[in-house]
């Protein structure tokens, strides 16, 4: 049971959190902060916020768990702000993409990683965003992933997992450069290559006419290039290393069948295709054992 | 009025054109042909066929409009069986995805291209298969783009214009070279990248967990990769050139995003990640302003 949850950046990951809490009766008083005072407002009239503080420190004061669930770049701010201010008792996650330079940020601000901080990643998400878009139900049965740092004892790390637990996900612990290599494939890379075509198409002479042709498999495979610009530019560049790592090792592999293709070895296409299709028939049982 | 159609290959895009004419009763008689006799007697259960017959030239004795809708693989072979069994006014159209590889079949079969083939292209498509998927709306505001030949006289390429009209579908005429340009940008590229995304992922280190942690947006950016290896492995090996050069255009433009990654030019990446959300949602009110 959470006293007093404050969550700092009240959009669809803060928002779903404090309702999917609300739902399993785990909160006490959820106290949000942001810079729009109309979301927040909207906030508490949604019945997502009890009130509302603009500046964190104040948000946090007396808060038992305190989520922060703002963009990669303000993650430095946030914690600048929450220093001194914190209770005691206190416990800090956050709900950042990639956990490597979050962790920084905090050893940055901090001088040292704090023992209270215990980085996470909900893998759930919609195209829609705000505090207008949050419902109870978005982490039902999806993983959380805790990275937790060295200087992690157990209790900040169990009330985290138990935050989460309680708002219906599923949590997972994994090493943080790990969580990044791992997004960086599952996530990141496709958030590029889908960028990048979308992009590429637009420079090609008959643009006009690829648009117009373009069928239901082109919208379902550039869904993700209508995401928000800035906060991919913030993820991307946060996970350099492993993202430019899995974008080369992709480029070579999509090289040799570009090669294998021009060259006629039409059995090696195949192959590839034949093996994409059952991959991806496994990866959808997978999706479907955990619905 | 269609008098007779006869439909070789019944499945999704040939059982829908025939129930899409039934509906606007542009069409007296539907004669089926396939190799599958229980597909060909559940398309009569299901009203798209009147009858059905195993051999295409039974099936075309007496149509005044053909419509070869099988696999880019079958094409020569169907051709074929039609030398010289088609009726003195018959017209011939296909619906394969690729058109300079059927015109060159039509042209090795026949020794000439035939005055009477209009090769044409329906942009529709579902994820299912066979004539238990088709269904009357399938066209409807869809694409279909008639890629006439120097052969062609007006009459065929109006009655077969005509014909996808009357199934409820805009009609373009196109140059085939062009098309397969076109086709190459907008769909078959999407496809290799796809398929070629899942194979790699599948062959590296952390395999399992990568797709233990995808999500939403991994599955809509994968799912043309659960399209039917073979036939797609037709459609790339029989639109080669354009293809390749998609992708090796692709490469460079990809290249490019991932060099500026690395190097630290993260303006040159929100520049493109703004330009691709910015054109997607071009495309999206393009799709939005047919329908």
């Amino acid at each position: 049971m959470i006293r007093r949850l404050a969550i700092i950046g009240v959009g669809l990951i803060g928002g779903s959190l404090a309702l999917a809490l609300r739902r399993s009766g785990a909160v006490g008083e959820v106290v949000g902060c942001g810079r729009g005072v109309e979301n927040l407002q909207r906030g508490v009239e949604r019945g997502v916020l009890d009130r509302w503080e603009t500046d964190p420190a104040a948000a946090v004061g007396g808060a038992d768990l305190v989520a922060i669930c703002v963009p990669l770049r303000a993650m430095r701010s946030v914690f600048g702000a929450l220093d001194g201010a914190l209770a005691e008792d206190a416990v800090v996650t956050d709900a950042g993409s990639v956990k490597g330079s979050v962790i920084a940020d905090a050893e940055a601000v901090f001088g040292t990683l704090p023992p209270w901080f215990v980085p996470g990643h909900p893998i759930a998400g919609t195209e829609h965003s705000g505090v207008e878009a949050a419902f109870a139900e978005l982490y039902d049965r999806r993983r959380v992933i805790l990275t937790p740092t060295p200087a992690n004892e157990a209790g900040p790390v169990d009330r985290v997992e138990a935050l989460w637990q309680a708002a219906g996900a599923q949590v997972v612990r994994m090493d943080p450069d790990h969580h990044d290599e791992v997004l960086a494939a599952t996530s990141h890379l496709p958030h590029a290559l889908a960028y990048a075509l979308v992009d590429a198409l637009s420079g090609w002479d008959d643009r006009q006419e690829i648009f117009e042709f373009a069928a239901g498999g082109f919208r379902d495979f550039t869904r993700i290039a209508s995401s928000d610009p800035a906060m991919w530019r913030d993820i991307c560049t946060a996970n350099r290393d492993h993202l430019v790592a899995a974008l080369r090792r992709y480029q070579s592999d999509l090289g040799e069948l570009t090669e294998a293709l021009a060259a006629g070895d039409d059995g090696r296409v195949l192959e590839v295709f034949q093996n994409a299709q059952a991959e991806r028939e496994r990866f959808l049982r997978l999706l479907e054992g955990r619905a």
